[in-house]
């Protein structure tokens, strides 16, 4: 039997997150780092140690703040980590992940396809007993809780982006790609006090849509800014950029809650019919230009 | 409710396994490949697909010949298949990994340490219903019932290699490298009806250890064969090696169980002190020469 004693410390620990953003965190909570050595040997195990130091961290709670992007060859070090932690006395692991993968798979698109956002969902809430995560990629399902049976923390980029845009761009005219994203360019817009329009596609036939800008002479002189959840291949704010060019506004700012996208797709998503790309710094990228730490850190 | 048929089919699953001993397996149980899409998206998260061609998986049993050697990127992958079979009915999932990995940490050696071979066996305990494997790195742990909760089978490769050592080297004198080799290395000699020695470590002082060769001059004229179950860094064997050459004997042929060693440290084995590197074929390797397939067909 262990003695339940009434320590509680927190203790943040850096599972592939950028140090900066860990710095947030230990300060903002006044917690120490728990450091961690892992290690991966050249049989492609992973070896993963707490560097306790003498603490006790019998009955503590633990922050994971952790970069789950490009997941499959981190997450089994994530598990031996939790698992080592619980073995020794700590009663509440936190999954801080800023960008949670594996949300797009939540349906079968065809027969026999892995439902895979529900099997992560299920595995990481056997180790994990909270998590927190921005702007998930909620389709489908309607909150975390439908596929996750712990507790989950949901954290919105609006008031990070509409601040940055108010700060950056005097002029902004908010553009939502398609009207699934109206909903949230019309908050970002309200927050940031500034104008939005939303395309309308308008179809003649069944291979002839034409994408209209309304509105599109009286924000001539406007900075465009397009918002998207995750830039992935960056291919549809490509696209609503050109429809944007045709329509005689200025190149866009494109901005994204989540850089996901490959540096060959970034590169060519700069290219010529954007102004620039900024995202949050939920994943680290080169795009990274809207600090959404300070957001997550009220939260915990 | 599901109607419980009575169809209990046997499917095969290659999961990066060599096509050539999943051939095997499958037309020695007569059962028939079920064909899996695996993708990994741009973004690192991977896809599974299986691919029934409108065969009824309802209760079958499915065998998973799989290739686990380099195992943290391969696991998501394969719990997602394992979760997408139990939705489309499968009753009886088997796994047939000749390698295991995550045997060696089974211990905390540091304090902190993550006692990684438990928290593997847990996990894939959850999704498995049988483990087929062939001699696990068990050395502190006394089978694998110690950590696995689900049914496990375990193959000793002792056979196919004095086989082998019989249809192969006429004048084998076969080499344990130390005391904890012996039974082992006895076991294989007595199959393959050939004499054994074990190298002895003679203790002059703390740093003073010489190792001597019992009977050398009586082998001096026969191949001396050096039997490991996993060749890591090679390191072991190459040491024997140069123990064996100072006390007069040939160049020996090193059999491994498992070759999980690196290309660069089976080259640097490879050149000088070694005859030839035989492996049997759990893992994929340029040295694989003994096929243990037969073996194991006949335990499934």
């Amino acid at each position: 039997m262990t003695l339940i004693t009434n320590n509680s410390t927190t203790e943040i620990i850096n599972f592939g997150a950028e140090d900066e953003s860990v710095q947030q965190v230990c300060v903002s909570l006044k917690a120490t780092l728990l450091v961690i050595e892992y290690h991966r040997f050249p049989d492609g195990e992973s070896y993963v140690r707490v560097i306790d130091e003498g603490k006790d961290l019998n009955n503590s709670r633990v922050i994971i703040v952790s970069n789950l992007h490009q997941p499959d060859d981190k997450m089994l070090q994530l598990y031996f980590l939790c698992e080592t932690l619980r073995e020794m006395g700590v009663t509440r692991i936190e999954l801080l992940a800023p960008y949670l993968p594996y949300m797009r798979q939540d349906i079968r698109f065809k027969p026999g396809e892995g439902i895979t956002s529900r099997y992560f969902a299920t595995w990481v809430s056997q180790f994990v007993d909270r998590l927190v995560t921005v702007d998930p990629h909620l389709h489908r399902y309607k909150t975390l809780a439908d596929i996750y049976s712990i507790e989950t923390e949901l954290i919105h980029a609006s008031d990070s982006i509409a601040k940055w845009i108010e700060n950056n761009v005097a002029d902004a005219i908010l553009i939502g790609p398609d009207s699934e994203s109206e909903q949230w360019v019309k908050a970002v817009a309200e927050k940031a006090n500034r104008p939005f329009i939303v395309l309308e596609k308008i179809r003649r036939g069944d291979r002839d849509v034409e994408v209209s800008v309304p509105d599109a002479v009286r924000y001539q002189h406007c900075t465009p800014v397009l918002i998207d959840d995750i830039i992935s291949t960056g291919k549809t704010m490509l696209q609503t950029a050109v429809h944007l060019q045709n329509a005689g506004l200025k190149k866009p700012i494109c901005i994204g809650v989540h850089a996901v996208c490959a540096d060959s797709d970034y590169r060519q998503l700069m290219s010529g019919y954007v102004e620039k790309v900024v995202s949050c710094n939920t994943i680290p990228h080169e795009s990274n230009g809207i600090n959404i730490m300070p957001t997550i850190i009220d939260r915990l």
